[in-house]
Protein backbone atom coordinates (compact mmCIF):
# COMPACT_ATOMS: atom_id res chain seq x y z
CA UNK A 1 0.00 0.00 0.00
CA UNK A 2 1.76 3.51 -1.19
CA UNK A 3 1.90 6.18 1.33
CA UNK A 4 -0.44 8.82 1.26
CA UNK A 5 2.14 11.70 2.19
CA UNK A 6 4.34 10.58 -0.64
CA UNK A 7 1.89 10.23 -3.21
CA UNK A 8 -0.18 13.30 -3.09
CA UNK A 9 1.13 16.14 -4.54
CA UNK A 10 0.81 20.41 -3.58
CA UNK A 11 -2.93 21.17 -4.99
CA UNK A 12 -4.45 17.67 -4.35
CA UNK A 13 -6.61 15.84 -2.31
CA UNK A 14 -7.43 12.82 -1.17
CA UNK A 15 -10.89 11.66 -1.74
CA UNK A 16 -12.64 8.54 0.24
CA UNK A 17 -14.47 6.28 -1.87
CA UNK A 18 -16.75 5.20 0.54
CA UNK A 19 -15.84 1.68 -1.09
CA UNK A 20 -13.74 -1.16 0.07
CA UNK A 21 -11.55 1.64 1.64
CA UNK A 22 -10.70 3.00 -1.64
CA UNK A 23 -9.18 6.28 -1.86
CA UNK A 24 -8.32 8.42 -4.90
CA UNK A 25 -6.03 11.68 -5.66
CA UNK A 26 -8.49 14.69 -7.31
CA UNK A 27 -6.81 17.88 -7.84
CA UNK A 28 -10.15 20.86 -8.16
CA UNK A 29 -8.15 22.56 -10.54
CA UNK A 30 -8.20 19.97 -13.19
CA UNK A 31 -11.24 17.72 -13.75
CA UNK A 32 -12.59 15.91 -10.55
CA UNK A 33 -14.87 13.11 -11.52
CA UNK A 34 -18.65 13.12 -11.37
CA UNK A 35 -21.81 11.32 -10.37
CA UNK A 36 -21.75 9.80 -13.90
CA UNK A 37 -18.67 7.83 -13.52
CA UNK A 38 -19.50 6.11 -10.03
CA UNK A 39 -22.96 4.92 -11.53
CA UNK A 40 -21.44 3.98 -14.67
CA UNK A 41 -19.28 1.86 -12.20
CA UNK A 42 -22.61 0.52 -10.53
CA UNK A 43 -23.90 0.31 -13.93
CA UNK A 44 -21.26 -2.07 -15.11
CA UNK A 45 -20.94 -4.15 -12.05
CA UNK A 46 -24.65 -4.85 -11.87
CA UNK A 47 -23.99 -6.70 -15.50
CA UNK A 48 -21.14 -7.81 -14.08
CA UNK A 49 -21.28 -9.15 -11.07
CA UNK A 50 -24.58 -8.67 -9.74
CA UNK A 51 -23.93 -10.07 -5.67
CA UNK A 52 -21.08 -7.42 -5.99
CA UNK A 53 -20.97 -4.64 -3.11
CA UNK A 54 -23.16 -1.87 -4.23
CA UNK A 55 -24.89 -3.00 -7.16
CA UNK A 56 -28.35 -3.61 -5.16
CA UNK A 57 -29.27 -0.96 -8.29
CA UNK A 58 -29.09 -3.70 -11.08
CA UNK A 59 -31.70 -6.27 -11.54
CA UNK A 60 -29.97 -9.39 -9.85
CA UNK A 61 -31.42 -11.70 -12.84
CA UNK A 62 -28.04 -11.45 -14.66
CA UNK A 63 -25.79 -14.24 -13.85
CA UNK A 64 -22.28 -12.95 -12.88
CA UNK A 65 -19.73 -13.09 -16.24
CA UNK A 66 -16.25 -13.89 -16.34
CA UNK A 67 -14.17 -11.05 -17.30
CA UNK A 68 -10.45 -11.91 -17.14
CA UNK A 69 -9.80 -8.01 -18.85
CA UNK A 70 -11.07 -4.95 -18.48
CA UNK A 71 -10.52 -1.92 -20.20
CA UNK A 72 -11.49 1.82 -19.43
CA UNK A 73 -11.22 4.18 -22.11
CA UNK A 74 -10.31 8.07 -21.21
CA UNK A 75 -10.30 6.90 -17.30
CA UNK A 76 -9.61 10.38 -16.07
CA UNK A 77 -8.24 10.09 -12.76
CA UNK A 78 -8.70 5.93 -12.48
CA UNK A 79 -12.08 6.20 -10.80
CA UNK A 80 -13.71 3.79 -12.78
CA UNK A 81 -10.82 0.80 -12.98
CA UNK A 82 -10.87 1.64 -9.24
CA UNK A 83 -14.35 1.54 -8.53
CA UNK A 84 -14.45 -1.59 -10.52
CA UNK A 85 -12.03 -3.71 -8.67
CA UNK A 86 -13.19 -3.15 -6.04
CA UNK A 87 -17.35 -4.34 -7.06
CA UNK A 88 -16.43 -6.43 -9.79
CA UNK A 89 -14.29 -9.79 -10.00
CA UNK A 90 -12.43 -8.63 -12.73
CA UNK A 91 -8.88 -10.24 -12.95
CA UNK A 92 -7.16 -7.43 -14.24
CA UNK A 93 -8.23 -3.39 -15.03
CA UNK A 94 -6.72 -1.03 -17.91
CA UNK A 95 -7.09 2.62 -17.90
CA UNK A 96 -6.16 4.42 -20.84
CA UNK A 97 -5.94 8.41 -20.78
CA UNK A 98 -4.90 10.97 -23.51
CA UNK A 99 -3.44 13.56 -20.71
CA UNK A 100 -0.17 12.45 -18.96
CA UNK A 101 -1.13 14.65 -15.65
CA UNK A 102 -4.56 12.91 -15.45
CA UNK A 103 -3.07 9.46 -15.80
CA UNK A 104 -0.37 10.08 -13.76
CA UNK A 105 -2.74 11.22 -10.91
CA UNK A 106 -4.56 7.83 -12.18
CA UNK A 107 -1.39 5.76 -11.43
CA UNK A 108 -0.25 7.32 -8.37
CA UNK A 109 -3.76 6.28 -6.77
CA UNK A 110 -3.99 2.61 -8.12
CA UNK A 111 -0.28 2.45 -6.18
CA UNK A 112 -1.63 4.29 -2.99
CA UNK A 113 -4.58 1.74 -2.99
CA UNK A 114 -2.16 -0.87 -3.27
CA UNK A 115 -3.68 -2.08 -6.60
CA UNK A 116 -0.49 -1.66 -9.03
CA UNK A 117 -0.69 -5.50 -9.63
CA UNK A 118 -4.29 -5.56 -11.11
CA UNK A 119 -4.73 -1.97 -12.56
CA UNK A 120 -3.08 -0.73 -14.99
CA UNK A 121 -2.93 2.68 -16.60
CA UNK A 122 -1.61 3.91 -20.20
CA UNK A 123 -1.05 7.07 -21.44
CA UNK A 124 -2.61 7.31 -24.82
CA UNK A 125 -5.07 8.11 -27.77
CA UNK A 126 -8.54 6.19 -27.79
CA UNK A 127 -7.68 6.69 -31.57
CA UNK A 128 -4.35 4.62 -31.70
CA UNK A 129 -5.82 1.82 -29.80
CA UNK A 130 -5.05 -0.66 -32.59
CA UNK A 131 -1.73 0.10 -32.18
CA UNK A 132 -1.89 -0.02 -28.34
CA UNK A 133 -3.53 -3.25 -28.04
CA UNK A 134 -4.13 -7.00 -29.85
CA UNK A 135 -7.72 -6.83 -31.17
CA UNK A 136 -10.08 -8.75 -29.45
CA UNK A 137 -8.61 -8.34 -26.19
CA UNK A 138 -10.71 -7.40 -23.54
CA UNK A 139 -14.26 -9.15 -22.09
CA UNK A 140 -15.47 -5.94 -20.67
CA UNK A 141 -15.05 -1.78 -22.00
CA UNK A 142 -16.32 1.14 -20.09
CA UNK A 143 -16.19 4.67 -21.16
CA UNK A 144 -17.64 7.72 -19.55
CA UNK A 145 -16.82 10.00 -22.82
CA UNK A 146 -16.77 13.85 -23.47
CA UNK A 147 -20.58 14.07 -24.13
CA UNK A 148 -20.61 17.36 -25.75
CA UNK A 149 -19.52 17.96 -29.16
CA UNK A 150 -16.98 20.70 -30.86
CA UNK A 151 -17.40 23.95 -31.18
CA UNK A 152 -19.23 25.73 -28.06
CA UNK A 153 -17.45 28.37 -27.99
CA UNK A 154 -15.22 27.23 -25.75
CA UNK A 155 -12.86 29.79 -23.51
CA UNK A 156 -10.44 27.31 -22.93
CA UNK A 157 -9.71 24.70 -25.30
CA UNK A 158 -7.25 22.81 -24.42
CA UNK A 159 -7.49 23.00 -20.55
CA UNK A 160 -8.22 19.37 -19.64
CA UNK A 161 -12.24 20.44 -18.48
CA UNK A 162 -13.03 21.35 -21.89
CA UNK A 163 -10.79 17.69 -23.35
CA UNK A 164 -13.09 15.39 -20.87
CA UNK A 165 -16.53 17.15 -21.45
CA UNK A 166 -16.13 17.95 -25.36
CA UNK A 167 -15.41 15.80 -28.25
CA UNK A 168 -12.07 17.59 -28.85
CA UNK A 169 -9.80 14.62 -29.41
CA UNK A 170 -12.01 12.10 -30.08
CA UNK A 171 -15.47 11.58 -31.45
CA UNK A 172 -18.31 9.22 -30.01
CA UNK A 173 -18.03 7.39 -33.05
CA UNK A 174 -13.88 6.77 -32.17
CA UNK A 175 -14.76 5.61 -28.87
CA UNK A 176 -17.32 2.87 -30.07
CA UNK A 177 -14.75 2.16 -33.13
CA UNK A 178 -12.29 1.38 -29.91
CA UNK A 179 -14.44 -0.97 -28.16
CA UNK A 180 -14.87 -3.06 -31.55
CA UNK A 181 -12.17 -3.24 -32.13
CA UNK A 182 -11.10 -4.38 -28.65
CA UNK A 183 -14.18 -6.36 -27.03
CA UNK A 184 -14.31 -10.22 -27.60
CA UNK A 185 -17.20 -11.50 -29.94
CA UNK A 186 -19.74 -11.56 -27.13
CA UNK A 187 -18.32 -8.77 -24.92
CA UNK A 188 -20.01 -6.17 -23.26
CA UNK A 189 -19.52 -2.40 -23.55
CA UNK A 190 -20.98 0.14 -20.76
CA UNK A 191 -20.90 3.40 -21.64
CA UNK A 192 -22.84 6.96 -19.89
CA UNK A 193 -23.86 9.57 -21.84
CA UNK A 194 -26.55 12.62 -22.08
CA UNK A 195 -29.82 11.76 -23.39
CA UNK A 196 -29.92 14.34 -26.06
CA UNK A 197 -27.48 12.18 -28.04
CA UNK A 198 -29.42 8.67 -27.69
CA UNK A 199 -30.44 8.36 -31.34
CA UNK A 200 -27.29 9.25 -32.76
CA UNK A 201 -25.57 7.04 -29.95
CA UNK A 202 -27.77 4.09 -31.24
CA UNK A 203 -27.07 4.44 -34.98
CA UNK A 204 -23.37 4.45 -34.11
CA UNK A 205 -23.52 1.43 -31.78
CA UNK A 206 -25.22 -0.43 -34.59
CA UNK A 207 -22.88 0.71 -37.00
CA UNK A 208 -20.08 -1.14 -34.98
CA UNK A 209 -21.68 -3.85 -34.33
CA UNK A 210 -22.42 -3.01 -30.82
CA UNK A 211 -25.91 -3.97 -29.65
CA UNK A 212 -27.94 -2.37 -27.39
CA UNK A 213 -29.07 -4.83 -25.14
CA UNK A 214 -30.13 -2.88 -21.44
CA UNK A 215 -30.50 1.01 -20.69
CA UNK A 216 -31.15 2.79 -17.77
CA UNK A 217 -32.46 6.74 -17.67
CA UNK A 218 -30.83 8.64 -15.28
CA UNK A 219 -33.26 11.36 -13.29
CA UNK A 220 -32.28 13.97 -11.02
CA UNK A 221 -35.87 13.82 -9.30
CA UNK A 222 -38.71 11.61 -10.22
CA UNK A 223 -41.05 13.69 -12.39
CA UNK A 224 -38.18 15.28 -14.37
CA UNK A 225 -36.85 14.33 -17.63
CA UNK A 226 -33.58 12.17 -17.57
CA UNK A 227 -30.19 13.69 -17.42
CA UNK A 228 -28.12 10.68 -18.18
CA UNK A 229 -28.47 7.58 -19.79
CA UNK A 230 -26.79 4.53 -19.37
CA UNK A 231 -26.06 1.26 -21.79
CA UNK A 232 -24.57 -1.82 -22.00
CA UNK A 233 -24.07 -3.20 -25.61
CA UNK A 234 -23.11 -6.74 -26.63
CA UNK A 235 -20.58 -7.07 -29.28
CA UNK A 236 -22.69 -9.16 -31.97
CA UNK A 237 -25.28 -9.48 -29.68
CA UNK A 238 -29.13 -9.67 -31.08
CA UNK A 239 -31.39 -7.11 -31.22
CA UNK A 240 -33.36 -6.71 -28.29
CA UNK A 241 -32.93 -4.07 -25.87
CA UNK A 242 -34.55 -4.41 -22.15
CA UNK A 243 -35.17 -0.62 -20.61
CA UNK A 244 -34.96 -0.79 -16.68
CA UNK A 245 -36.43 1.12 -14.27
CA UNK A 246 -35.42 4.70 -14.25
CA UNK A 247 -32.50 5.79 -11.53
CA UNK A 248 -33.75 8.46 -9.86
CA UNK A 249 -31.05 10.49 -7.62
CA UNK A 250 -32.85 12.73 -5.35
CA UNK A 251 -35.62 11.92 -2.65
CA UNK A 252 -35.83 15.82 -2.07
CA UNK A 253 -33.78 18.69 -1.98
CA UNK A 254 -30.39 18.14 -0.90
CA UNK A 255 -31.26 14.31 -0.08
CA UNK A 256 -30.43 11.10 -2.48
CA UNK A 257 -32.77 8.29 -2.90
CA UNK A 258 -31.73 4.89 -1.55
CA UNK A 259 -30.89 3.65 -4.97
CA UNK A 260 -27.65 6.27 -5.05
CA UNK A 261 -26.82 5.73 -1.31
CA UNK A 262 -26.82 1.66 -2.63
CA UNK A 263 -24.33 2.67 -5.15
CA UNK A 264 -22.58 4.66 -3.48
CA UNK A 265 -21.81 1.91 -0.70
CA UNK A 266 -22.82 4.36 2.32
CA UNK B 1 -74.52 13.51 -37.75
CA UNK B 2 -74.83 9.67 -38.80
CA UNK B 3 -77.79 7.84 -36.58
CA UNK B 4 -76.23 5.58 -34.41
CA UNK B 5 -78.88 2.77 -34.65
CA UNK B 6 -78.16 2.91 -38.22
CA UNK B 7 -74.95 2.45 -38.56
CA UNK B 8 -74.13 -0.04 -35.37
CA UNK B 9 -74.30 -3.40 -36.60
CA UNK B 10 -74.98 -6.76 -34.53
CA UNK B 11 -72.28 -7.59 -32.01
CA UNK B 12 -70.27 -4.38 -32.13
CA UNK B 13 -70.96 -1.24 -29.63
CA UNK B 14 -70.61 2.81 -29.39
CA UNK B 15 -68.09 4.06 -26.99
CA UNK B 16 -67.91 7.33 -25.86
CA UNK B 17 -64.33 9.00 -26.62
CA UNK B 18 -65.06 11.03 -23.68
CA UNK B 19 -63.17 14.35 -25.72
CA UNK B 20 -65.46 16.86 -27.72
CA UNK B 21 -68.93 14.04 -27.44
CA UNK B 22 -66.57 11.71 -30.06
CA UNK B 23 -67.58 8.20 -30.33
CA UNK B 24 -66.45 5.18 -32.21
CA UNK B 25 -67.71 1.78 -33.21
CA UNK B 26 -65.76 -1.31 -31.25
CA UNK B 27 -66.45 -4.88 -31.90
CA UNK B 28 -64.80 -6.58 -28.67
CA UNK B 29 -64.93 -10.22 -31.19
CA UNK B 30 -62.60 -8.35 -33.06
CA UNK B 31 -59.55 -5.93 -32.02
CA UNK B 32 -60.58 -2.76 -29.26
CA UNK B 33 -58.67 -0.23 -29.23
CA UNK B 34 -56.11 0.63 -26.53
CA UNK B 35 -54.45 2.88 -24.14
CA UNK B 36 -51.72 3.23 -26.33
CA UNK B 37 -53.94 4.75 -29.32
CA UNK B 38 -54.61 7.13 -27.29
CA UNK B 39 -51.35 7.94 -25.87
CA UNK B 40 -50.08 8.59 -29.09
CA UNK B 41 -52.98 11.23 -30.05
CA UNK B 42 -52.15 13.09 -27.22
CA UNK B 43 -48.27 12.97 -27.40
CA UNK B 44 -49.18 13.80 -31.42
CA UNK B 45 -51.27 16.80 -30.44
CA UNK B 46 -48.86 17.87 -27.93
CA UNK B 47 -46.38 18.28 -30.70
CA UNK B 48 -49.51 20.22 -33.05
CA UNK B 49 -51.17 22.13 -31.02
CA UNK B 50 -50.70 22.85 -27.48
CA UNK B 51 -53.37 24.75 -26.49
CA UNK B 52 -55.49 21.30 -28.09
CA UNK B 53 -57.99 19.78 -24.95
CA UNK B 54 -56.12 16.93 -23.60
CA UNK B 55 -52.74 17.87 -24.32
CA UNK B 56 -51.44 19.43 -20.61
CA UNK B 57 -49.16 16.52 -20.76
CA UNK B 58 -47.34 18.27 -23.45
CA UNK B 59 -44.68 20.11 -22.32
CA UNK B 60 -46.90 23.73 -23.54
CA UNK B 61 -43.26 24.81 -25.05
CA UNK B 62 -43.85 24.35 -28.74
CA UNK B 63 -45.14 26.60 -31.12
CA UNK B 64 -48.56 25.36 -33.16
CA UNK B 65 -47.61 23.84 -36.29
CA UNK B 66 -49.56 24.43 -39.35
CA UNK B 67 -51.45 20.70 -39.97
CA UNK B 68 -53.15 20.62 -43.49
CA UNK B 69 -53.08 17.09 -44.04
CA UNK B 70 -52.49 14.32 -41.35
CA UNK B 71 -52.07 10.62 -41.99
CA UNK B 72 -52.67 7.72 -39.84
CA UNK B 73 -51.02 4.82 -40.95
CA UNK B 74 -52.87 1.10 -39.97
CA UNK B 75 -55.52 3.14 -38.57
CA UNK B 76 -57.69 -0.06 -37.30
CA UNK B 77 -61.24 1.30 -36.60
CA UNK B 78 -60.41 5.15 -36.66
CA UNK B 79 -59.23 5.89 -32.89
CA UNK B 80 -56.03 8.49 -34.31
CA UNK B 81 -57.90 10.05 -36.85
CA UNK B 82 -60.85 10.75 -34.64
CA UNK B 83 -59.11 11.79 -31.74
CA UNK B 84 -57.12 13.84 -33.42
CA UNK B 85 -59.77 16.18 -35.19
CA UNK B 86 -60.64 17.32 -31.98
CA UNK B 87 -57.43 17.32 -30.69
CA UNK B 88 -55.71 19.52 -33.45
CA UNK B 89 -56.51 22.07 -35.90
CA UNK B 90 -55.55 19.46 -38.83
CA UNK B 91 -57.55 20.63 -41.73
CA UNK B 92 -57.93 16.87 -43.37
CA UNK B 93 -56.95 13.48 -41.32
CA UNK B 94 -56.70 10.29 -43.39
CA UNK B 95 -57.09 6.67 -41.87
CA UNK B 96 -54.98 3.91 -44.17
CA UNK B 97 -56.14 0.66 -43.20
CA UNK B 98 -55.21 -3.00 -44.70
CA UNK B 99 -58.65 -4.78 -43.20
CA UNK B 100 -61.68 -3.91 -45.06
CA UNK B 101 -63.90 -4.95 -42.45
CA UNK B 102 -61.67 -2.07 -39.80
CA UNK B 103 -62.04 0.38 -42.40
CA UNK B 104 -65.56 -0.38 -42.53
CA UNK B 105 -66.23 0.37 -38.70
CA UNK B 106 -63.92 3.28 -38.90
CA UNK B 107 -65.86 4.82 -42.03
CA UNK B 108 -69.34 4.18 -40.11
CA UNK B 109 -67.31 5.88 -36.79
CA UNK B 110 -66.76 8.92 -38.87
CA UNK B 111 -70.19 9.55 -40.34
CA UNK B 112 -71.90 8.72 -36.98
CA UNK B 113 -69.76 12.00 -35.84
CA UNK B 114 -70.43 13.92 -38.94
CA UNK B 115 -66.64 14.20 -39.72
CA UNK B 116 -67.24 12.92 -43.34
CA UNK B 117 -66.18 16.30 -44.66
CA UNK B 118 -63.25 16.23 -42.35
CA UNK B 119 -61.67 12.31 -41.84
CA UNK B 120 -60.86 10.50 -45.02
CA UNK B 121 -61.15 6.41 -44.34
CA UNK B 122 -59.23 4.22 -46.90
CA UNK B 123 -58.69 0.53 -47.47
CA UNK B 124 -55.42 0.07 -48.60
CA UNK B 125 -51.70 -1.57 -47.81
CA UNK B 126 -49.12 0.49 -46.09
CA UNK B 127 -46.75 -1.20 -48.71
CA UNK B 128 -48.79 0.61 -51.40
CA UNK B 129 -48.80 3.90 -50.13
CA UNK B 130 -46.67 5.02 -52.94
CA UNK B 131 -49.40 4.22 -55.26
CA UNK B 132 -51.92 5.53 -52.98
CA UNK B 133 -51.20 9.11 -52.56
CA UNK B 134 -48.71 11.68 -53.62
CA UNK B 135 -45.16 11.96 -52.99
CA UNK B 136 -44.48 14.31 -49.63
CA UNK B 137 -48.28 15.51 -49.93
CA UNK B 138 -48.35 15.16 -45.70
CA UNK B 139 -47.48 17.66 -42.56
CA UNK B 140 -47.98 14.84 -40.37
CA UNK B 141 -47.85 10.98 -40.41
CA UNK B 142 -49.07 9.21 -37.18
CA UNK B 143 -48.70 5.63 -36.72
CA UNK B 144 -49.47 2.58 -33.70
CA UNK B 145 -47.71 -0.10 -35.85
CA UNK B 146 -48.03 -4.01 -34.61
CA UNK B 147 -45.33 -4.40 -32.65
CA UNK B 148 -44.32 -7.96 -32.02
CA UNK B 149 -41.89 -9.11 -34.83
CA UNK B 150 -43.48 -13.07 -36.98
CA UNK B 151 -43.25 -16.51 -35.85
CA UNK B 152 -44.18 -15.71 -32.51
CA UNK B 153 -46.35 -19.14 -33.01
CA UNK B 154 -49.34 -17.61 -33.86
CA UNK B 155 -52.67 -19.48 -32.57
CA UNK B 156 -54.29 -17.26 -35.74
CA UNK B 157 -52.52 -15.63 -37.99
CA UNK B 158 -54.95 -13.90 -40.12
CA UNK B 159 -57.24 -13.04 -37.42
CA UNK B 160 -57.70 -8.93 -36.89
CA UNK B 161 -55.88 -9.43 -33.66
CA UNK B 162 -52.53 -10.75 -34.93
CA UNK B 163 -52.84 -8.79 -37.86
CA UNK B 164 -52.72 -5.54 -35.68
CA UNK B 165 -50.61 -6.72 -33.21
CA UNK B 166 -47.62 -8.48 -34.90
CA UNK B 167 -45.84 -8.21 -38.22
CA UNK B 168 -47.91 -10.38 -40.66
CA UNK B 169 -48.46 -7.60 -43.05
CA UNK B 170 -45.93 -4.96 -42.49
CA UNK B 171 -42.71 -4.58 -40.73
CA UNK B 172 -41.63 -1.69 -38.88
CA UNK B 173 -39.19 -0.18 -41.69
CA UNK B 174 -42.18 -0.55 -44.39
CA UNK B 175 -44.01 2.13 -41.98
CA UNK B 176 -41.19 4.17 -41.81
CA UNK B 177 -40.34 3.90 -45.61
CA UNK B 178 -44.21 5.09 -46.35
CA UNK B 179 -43.70 8.03 -43.92
CA UNK B 180 -40.29 9.30 -45.81
CA UNK B 181 -41.75 9.17 -48.73
CA UNK B 182 -45.53 10.74 -47.74
CA UNK B 183 -43.99 13.16 -45.34
CA UNK B 184 -43.10 17.11 -46.56
CA UNK B 185 -39.41 17.88 -45.84
CA UNK B 186 -39.70 18.79 -42.08
CA UNK B 187 -43.18 16.68 -41.61
CA UNK B 188 -43.51 14.83 -38.23
CA UNK B 189 -43.59 11.64 -37.72
CA UNK B 190 -45.09 10.35 -34.18
CA UNK B 191 -45.23 7.15 -33.46
CA UNK B 192 -45.85 4.66 -29.97
CA UNK B 193 -43.74 1.32 -30.42
CA UNK B 194 -42.32 -1.23 -27.27
CA UNK B 195 -39.02 0.21 -25.08
CA UNK B 196 -37.86 -3.53 -26.53
CA UNK B 197 -37.32 -2.95 -29.98
CA UNK B 198 -36.03 1.01 -29.28
CA UNK B 199 -32.46 0.49 -30.71
CA UNK B 200 -33.83 -1.28 -33.88
CA UNK B 201 -36.22 1.48 -34.52
CA UNK B 202 -34.10 4.07 -33.96
CA UNK B 203 -31.42 3.02 -36.46
CA UNK B 204 -34.32 2.32 -39.29
CA UNK B 205 -35.48 5.82 -38.27
CA UNK B 206 -32.29 7.28 -39.05
CA UNK B 207 -31.74 5.33 -42.19
CA UNK B 208 -34.85 6.74 -43.48
CA UNK B 209 -34.40 10.07 -42.83
CA UNK B 210 -36.79 10.30 -39.92
CA UNK B 211 -34.40 11.89 -37.07
CA UNK B 212 -35.87 11.13 -33.99
CA UNK B 213 -36.55 14.62 -31.77
CA UNK B 214 -38.96 14.16 -29.00
CA UNK B 215 -39.10 10.93 -27.28
CA UNK B 216 -41.60 10.18 -24.28
CA UNK B 217 -41.08 6.77 -22.05
CA UNK B 218 -44.47 5.02 -20.87
CA UNK B 219 -44.38 3.66 -17.60
CA UNK B 220 -47.20 1.39 -15.86
CA UNK B 221 -45.72 2.55 -12.16
CA UNK B 222 -43.20 5.00 -11.03
CA UNK B 223 -40.60 2.24 -10.28
CA UNK B 224 -41.16 0.32 -12.91
CA UNK B 225 -39.73 -0.51 -16.20
CA UNK B 226 -41.52 1.39 -19.48
CA UNK B 227 -43.64 -0.51 -21.17
CA UNK B 228 -44.01 1.90 -24.01
CA UNK B 229 -41.99 4.61 -25.96
CA UNK B 230 -43.80 7.64 -27.82
CA UNK B 231 -41.67 9.13 -30.58
CA UNK B 232 -41.85 12.36 -32.52
CA UNK B 233 -39.44 12.53 -35.36
CA UNK B 234 -39.10 15.09 -37.79
CA UNK B 235 -38.14 14.38 -41.54
CA UNK B 236 -34.46 15.83 -42.86
CA UNK B 237 -34.38 17.17 -39.04
CA UNK B 238 -31.13 17.89 -37.37
CA UNK B 239 -29.76 15.47 -34.65
CA UNK B 240 -30.91 16.49 -31.22
CA UNK B 241 -33.51 14.25 -29.35
CA UNK B 242 -35.09 15.84 -26.16
CA UNK B 243 -36.37 12.75 -23.86
CA UNK B 244 -39.53 14.39 -21.91
CA UNK B 245 -39.77 13.63 -18.19
CA UNK B 246 -42.11 9.83 -17.91
CA UNK B 247 -45.60 9.71 -18.17
CA UNK B 248 -47.01 7.47 -15.74
CA UNK B 249 -49.58 5.26 -15.69
CA UNK B 250 -51.26 4.59 -12.68
CA UNK B 251 -51.03 6.61 -9.19
CA UNK B 252 -52.03 3.26 -7.00
CA UNK B 253 -54.06 0.18 -7.60
CA UNK B 254 -56.71 1.19 -10.48
CA UNK B 255 -56.24 4.73 -10.26
CA UNK B 256 -54.91 7.25 -13.04
CA UNK B 257 -52.29 9.42 -12.81
CA UNK B 258 -53.50 13.10 -13.15
CA UNK B 259 -51.56 13.36 -16.44
CA UNK B 260 -53.94 10.43 -17.72
CA UNK B 261 -57.14 11.63 -16.74
CA UNK B 262 -55.75 14.39 -18.76
CA UNK B 263 -55.37 12.70 -21.79
CA UNK B 264 -57.96 10.89 -21.59
CA UNK B 265 -60.37 14.30 -21.06
CA UNK B 266 -62.08 13.18 -17.93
Amino acid sequence: MGNETELCRPGERVDDLQCSGLRILQDPKRFCFGMDAVLLAGFAAAGENPSAPGTKAGSGRRKAAVCRQLLDLGTGTGIIPLLLSAKTAAEHLTGLEIQSESADMARRSVEMNGLSGRISIMCGDIRDTDRIFPAASFDVVTCNPPYMTKGHGLANPEGPLAIARHELLCTFSDVASAAQTLLVPGGRFYLVHRPFRLAEIMVTLHEKGLEPKRMKMVHPFIDRAPSMVLLECVRGGRVRLEVEKPLVVYAGQGRYTQEIYDIYGY
